[in-house]
């Protein structure tokens, strides 16, 4: 009698691990070096998307080609959200850039995407970093990156992104998520220089 | 002995069933009235995103204001797609349609996305539509829709889409899966008048 029940547990339990590990992928972590350089994200295309821009910049003075850019978060990050409007420790946003075209097929007018040009990406994690927030350039091929000097995205995200250090101001459905928790700097929409 | 082996399995069904049902959501597929009037996607944003454009028309005429689209199919349809380089039956893409904004925070230049304007519906459903594709479009507040008549969405996309009913010609990251498996119609990349 012991003996069948044990072998009962047992079943429960293994019969529970493999059901776990067939229906859910492990979740989207970032990954570094020895040296703490960041491992290029995979797979981030099955992500959420956030949103998409067509030449954004925060400079008066660009021009030149303009670019798509598509941001991206893990399922798991982007649920913690949904629930408290806040981002988790170890979120990761990909911000992918993808080359434009205009007439192609049957398109006349307008813009849609074609090759990856270049990835952003931003991590929250404050195992990593004592500030808790880094950014990473990874160009074509790039495997793993260093995070870049604080004047460059770090300074920008912490002066200007409407919750912590994200840009939600620019993700029409995570606004209202945030405006609900009161997460949301809303002067962070005012356009700089009108205020 | 005959009593703990069945309570064993009871426990085990039990267990299966729950972690199955908490790993994994159902999969999206759509959803009909009684009158075969399509149910308005739920959750879409958590799909898989394809591809976003912004003001892009078939007609050169098209003028006003520029809009963006995102594109979005279910996990499951996109992971089938990825083994075949073909849409399994019941498919959904859901093609939302956001307005644009140029100066907000710091933008200068460039466009971002806002409100949701509108959003059109494609199937692929042969137990519902006997041409197994079919169109709709949902609306502001629109729970369900009939399918739109063949001479709009239906017969432009058997005409010029690339694989199937479905224009990969647009989606960057299908195009080369596509191709893998020998489903793209590279013809539809011509831009028409240039043939």
């Amino acid at each position: 009698m012991k003996n069948v029940l044990l072998l009962s547990l047992a079943v429960v339990a293994a019969v529970g691990l493999l059901l776990a590990a067939a229906a859910t992928s492990p979740p989207a972590l970032p990954q570094y070096t020895a040296d703490n350089q960041m491992l290029r994200p995979e797979n981030y295309r099955d992500w959420v998307f956030l949103s998409a821009g067509l030449g954004m910049s925060y400079s008066p003075q660009a021009g030149g080609h303009e670019m798509f850019t598509n941001v991206f978060v893990p399922q798991w990050a982007y649920q913690e959200f949904q629930k408290s409007g806040k981002w988790p420790d170890k979120s990761i946003f990909v911000v992918e850039e993808r080359d434009s075209q205009t007439r192609g097929s049957i398109n006349k007018v307008g813009h849609f995407q074609t090759d990856l040009m270049g990835m952003g990406v931003e991590v929250k994690d404050k195992s990593h970093f004592p500030e808790e927030w880094a950014y990473f350039n990874f160009g074509d091929g790039t495997k793993s990156a260093r995070a870049n000097p604080k004047e460059g995205c770090f300074n920008c995200h912490a002066a200007h992104a409407a919750v912590e250090h994200s840009f939600v101001q620019f993700y029409p459905t995570l606004k209202p998520v945030a405006k609900k928790f009161s997460t949301y700097n809303a002067q962070r929409e005012n356009v700089d220089g009108a205020k």
